[in-house]
């Protein structure tokens, strides 16, 4: 499953790109976009020490909002122009401490429905060179249409 | 369902609220604990535009974290002295979106487990003096003991 | 929260109970429909030993049967006369194992959306007299309008 | 990810198996296990008219029903002796209607944790020689020990 679909939008990428730019909790986290593809986004992001729990560790609920936002726009990639993009829900599961100097976040669809389109998220961090896999994510986002929402 | 159990720690509400202390990220976020009582905990926090999306809600990632902050506490409230809060997973649904003034996230035990203890979360948006409820969380705790992490 | 809410249809009731009576699954557990008002089903069921896991207790997956029919219902008590229900997705929290005489499912709608409904559901088990709370669940239903499905 | 681990029992397959073949629901689904490894286990069942719903696909419990025998089979073949397996929770998904002449149903191990372990599942249905992706699911099993329960 390679997460790679046909896009949409002419403009896909550009969609994406501006507006993951204004998502100003992603600039605060010091999160940025890396690699995106039709239906694939990468999400990268140093350690955050205004983004942690009691222990020290990035807080579950930072490890989770950019998962969000990369399985967020993985689906917002696919989406026709008129489309702005809605989490309906998602669930995560939390493997290891998100202990690391660097994270990535991986967000990919599933299938590409029009109105549901379900996604996967993958949180990896990396300590001392090695990388580990710290939690996994099932979102399912809805394009919303004609509601005056920029995406 | 009441949320109401019998704590095992006869120190349970200063250990929540020390440990609540130490989350960088809830001060991050101008979030402070209201109401604790054993097995179950209230946060509030107003609107905060450092943690919005692209739309200037509040991220949904913003709103599981303090709900999954309000969750932990709940179930840790009814550990014992030798154990630490980790969350194993949850599930968050969205209802509408976070825009308001001030937001409330209630955190509840539905069964005090030893090991597991699943949590319920609900959280509400406060706007123009209505509250509406934005989201649902299902969450589930694990009790870690032994480990050398401090609550 | 009561879960009860306005129907769309004024056959509410008879689109539930023929639907219901449609699921060959739940004929073929025992299932039967107990109170249904708009926005909130009942089900119960005795034991049955053709629906077990390996330690003799209801089957995890037999509870969620039963409960996923629960919120369906109880969203599709709410829905107008074009639309068919269908689960997008649901998660389900298993609390104590399924053992007892019979067993009671409640469904009810968390938020009355035209096309997504969010819905919780409680699983019961009657031992001896004594009910106890074996399982909750969190399932997002969409309303499914002219693909010629009869709900 | 190939779900293949170390297994902490030598008779980790017979385990598997026996306990398979004591589930009774399984059995009167017509489900069979296929292939068995360390981590990974794979259920097949032909379409079965006493377990659909109101269109006539498989229920979705039905199909919930064996991914979370998949997954905790997955699970518990990488459990020591003294282990029997709960589900804590799963989350599932539906991206298809369950119609077909045959299902496939994987469980793979995500991390073989002592105490937990998060597995995920998926459903494949095959129509007419082809195969599609139904369902996904995460799920939670828990490692019990010293209960008296056998695995």
């Amino acid at each position: 499953m390679t997460g790679i679909h046909a896009p949409r939008s002419a403009a896909w990428e550009s969609r994406v790109r501006d507006s993951f730019a204004a998502q100003a909790m992603m600039a605060n986290m010091g999160a940025s976009l890396g690699e995106v593809a039709p239906g694939r986004v990468i999400i990268e992001m140093p350690f955050a020490p205004g983004f942690t729990q009691q222990h020290g560790f990035l807080h579950g609920g930072a490890v989770a909002s950019v998962l969000d936002s990369a399985c967020g726009y993985a689906g917002f990639s696919l989406m026709d122009d008129e489309s702005a993009v809605l989490t309906a829900e998602f669930k995560i599961n939390f493997l290891a401490p998100a202990a690391g100097d660097l994270f990535r976040f991986e967000g990919q669809v599933i299938k590409p429905g029009r109105t549901l389109v379900p996604t996967e998220g993958r949180a990896f961090a990396t300590k001392a060179g090695a990388e580990t896999l710290i939690a996994t994510m099932s979102c399912t986002l809805m394009a919303v249409r004609g509601r005056g929402l920029s995406g």
